[in-house]
């Protein structure tokens, strides 16, 4: 595949398309780089992002405190409209008020737990509830416990092995891997192996036994559904949604994610036939005053009069889940996209293009702040038809894959791009910076964009702990940002959208 | 310092002290292998000393519950006169009865953390209790502060950077290293340089700030302690006692250990003058009917008309800190020893010398236990004055790093040992375990034999997590115990202890 890379050139140059062609304004970024590493501002909107707002769950006044400070920032900033912009329905808001959990037998036990979102409370606390124990691994035996959950708090016996840790949790991208990516030929997709199947195949079967369990326990009056964290361990929680937020929808019953070390010990208590009891009391409260989705949006004008209604946009998704304040998941890439304009507005730079940012929401429940902003303004996904703006958008540039710094960028697909990233990455290469991949890479808002045509990106960001610590986990907190390497996301987006808004063509888009 | 190995075994063949000479009952160290790999009970033994018994701090009543156990199952087993002996006075007992922590302000968050040992709880629940933040770093400042503690939750800012973990949490010795140990000289100790001694008394200064705080606190009437998890992170606190167990003491004041991340939020957010509530119900169980300390013990009995007065001990300390189960410390070690004395009794041994097994309390505080064992037992440490018992101890074996396997054993300085431990370590050698070093190591009960000359051993157990995420911490659960492991190490054990029990010579003392 190393073969691949010279062919590449050459078909790009043929096409009088080269890193050569292409022109970059080295006085400003040399001043963008000043600004973004020297003078950030990155770990403060951070900080009003997570500790100051809380958690960001689509529709929870968490939520609605960080879209206002971010909207606060971009008009202090100088941006133009700077708004939240509605989108659409959602549905309920939901926010945790309390939450207690704990073995009351055979002995006191606080107990790492949190509450899945949009799901009940307990309506007061619940002193010596009884755990009740289902020990089985298929459905139909489910049967067997018909008429015996009421009032009682459902635990699936798991028998899982927390193994230690031989490999470190952190890690960045070597130098061979990221060699790899920029010579991956575009058809490269890998079919799953065997094994992988199997484990998907046996994560369903657990799905599904534990969806049923939850339909019973619903049905039957219990308490309290118990479940367990399957990736983290330490005191690290895996946890997201556990209920329906549409607004005709009933409230569901009250689904707690244990962490593993707590819920593996209550199984091993209640199948050794030990009654395990416990306290608990949990407050949640469903928001249904205001069931619109709200995007933050604001404006850099653009000022050349043939350019200046042609967009480019850059943007994060602002929502978080609920059992931290989403740090890595995404105040990192909200910050860095707020941090971006801070520094472009800072510099007074006088785009050709109007600069536009948008921080989604309602992102973890399906990019639905992103894709219906797009249905919006650009183009909708399913008619195809496009709106007076929808050939406008001249590149989306998107962060959501952590704190790390940026190592690269996906090329979607988009061939055709790739000389011109090449070329842009050039002022970087000593921040580590330079990989242009084929690859797709998806899970997030630029698929949006993507979706109906036009060029969207997410960069290639180094892993740091994402997927071992923090995506999703009740860890995702301020401490785990790295300040050092968003300086550096933050100017490289910074001078990517400067390029873009600057350039004499959009970006191309993919054949 | 490998040229040194040629010249002590030329000194120990001069000496008549060869590894060759020392005999081994192969066919029996066959059988203690067959039970103990193929039909260990040790994580069974671990279940009831963790999940089922709880957290074992000393004089609570989980310690009494492990205790029972123990004593139970060493009847059960055909050792004779299971007892729990009484050794003197400790102090007081407690027992967590409730701990419910959440920031209220400025907007709800659910906190991991755990009170202190023997802490006072705050008598029914706090609501909206704020926090007041004492921003120092030298004692002489916290004068400003005075007067203003009362009915406050007092936090004292940290500025803590967390960092990723580049490093793997996990790890077992390298070849390389266990060479190196094999071939330390007796007197290699190192100085500790510079940074360690900078950084040892940077931690002096911040124990001193934390104690004078809390002096002034309990003085004033504030209503709790805030402390920060130094070394934990992920979810993972190190935690232990918080305050006085003496019988005389009064009630110290609720002195609790948040995680890192918790901890270090709330300090940015009073920090940057924002309010921060809390709700805390914190309930605390002092012992004070029997103030009593109790070993385990228990023998089986020496046949040997000559040798039967003298004892092969085995043992571990049952007790534990409290914000878990104390599995890895030290449940694996109590476990692992009633393990190698039930391999050896399902094996119908006759030893020629007692064996009998020890299973201290106490040692969290001071290694109390074990040293008033000897004490009373053999020798007063303060007269080095020995009782009819007191010369008669023929080894003492010890566990207590952990749930990694045997890799070797630490000889205290006792060289004499070397050739006897390298010949009994043979039939072990395709388990890993092989290593002798001259090397100390500290920190446990075999000080308390080995400080009045009795040859007192403990093994080299591979590290698996223990400094990084079990030590001392909330996730000392059974699932961070490694079942392969403990059971390699209770067959060595077993096996070390019956050629010990069997051999002409008790083991040699140190000159």
């Amino acid at each position: 595949m190393k073969k691949l890379l010279p062919v590449i050139a050459l078909f790009c140059i043929s096409l009088g398309l080269s890193a050569q062609d292409e022109k970059v304004d080295l006085e400003m970024v040399k001043k963008i780089r000043q600004e973004g590493l020297n003078n950030s501002k990155v770990m403060d909107i951070a900080f009003n992002l997570t500790d100051v707002s809380g958690p960001r769950l689509q529709g929870s006044p968490g939520f609605m405190r960080a879209a206002n400070y971010a909207k606060g920032k971009l008009t202090e900033w100088g941006l133009t409209d700077a708004k939240l912009e509605p989108w659409g329905e959602f549905g309920k808001g939901w926010e945790l008020e309390k939450s207690y959990l704990a073995m009351t037998a055979p002995y006191y036990r606080p107990l790492i737990a949190y509450p899945k979102t949009w799901t009940a409370g307990t309506k007061g606390k619940l002193k010596e509830a009884e755990i009740f124990l289902i020990d089985e691994t298929d459905t139909t035996a489910l049967e067997n416990y018909k008429g015996k959950l009421k009032d009682k708090i459902i635990l699936l016996y798991k028998s899982d092995k927390i193994t230690p840790s031989f490999k470190a949790d952190a890690s960045r991208y070597t130098d061979e891997e990221l060699e790899k990516m920029a010579n991956d030929a575009p058809q490269t997709r890998s079919q799953p192996d065997t094994a992988f199947r199997s484990m998907m195949a046996a994560m369903r079967r657990s799905t599904l036994l534990s969806t049923k369990t939850k339909e019973m326990a619903k049905k039957e009056g219990a308490l309290a559904l118990l479940s367990m964290s399957n990736r983290g361990k330490d005191g690290t929680l895996f946890v997201s949604g556990g209920g329906s937020y549409k607004a005709s929808d009933p409230e569901n019953l009250l689904d707690i994610m244990l962490a593993a070390e707590d819920y593996l010990s209550l199984c091993r208590l209640a199948k050794a036939g030990i009654p395990v009891k416990m306290e608990i009391d949990v407050k949640t409260k469903f928001y249904t005053q205001d069931l619109q989705g709200y995007n933050v949006v604001a404006e850099i004008k653009g000022t050349d009069p043939a350019l200046k209604d042609e967009v480019v946009m850059l943007g994060a998704h602002l929502d978080s889940w609920q059992s931290s304040t989403g740090a890595t998941d995404n105040a990192a890439g909200s910050s860095v996209m707020l941090e971006a304009v801070r520094i472009l507005k800072t510099l007074n730079i006088q785009p050709r293009r109007t600069i536009r940012i948008g921080l989604w929401s309602a992102e973890e429940q399906g990019l639905h702040g992103s894709r219906n902003y797009v249905k919006n303004h650009f183009t909708d996904p399913t008619t195809k038809k496009s709106n007076a703006e929808g050939d406008k958008v001249a590149a989306y540039f998107n962060i959501d894959n952590g704190t790390g710094k940026v190592r690269g960028i996906y090329l979607q697909g988009n061939e055709a791009c790739r000389p011109i990233f090449t070329k842009w990455f050039e002022p970087f290469h000593d921040l580590g910076a330079k990989t242009v991949t084929i690859r797709n890479t998806g899970g997030t808002d630029h698929l949006a964009f993507v979706g109906v045509g036009i060029p969207g990106f997410q960069f290639i960001q180094d892993e740091i702990e994402y997927s071992t610590r923090t995506h999703h986990t009740n860890m995702d907190s301020y401490d785990h940002l790295q300040g050092d390497d968003l300086k550096q996301v933050a100017t490289i987006v910074a001078s990517f959208v400067y390029n873009a808004a600057m350039r004499d063509e959009k970006l191309p888009r993919k054949k």
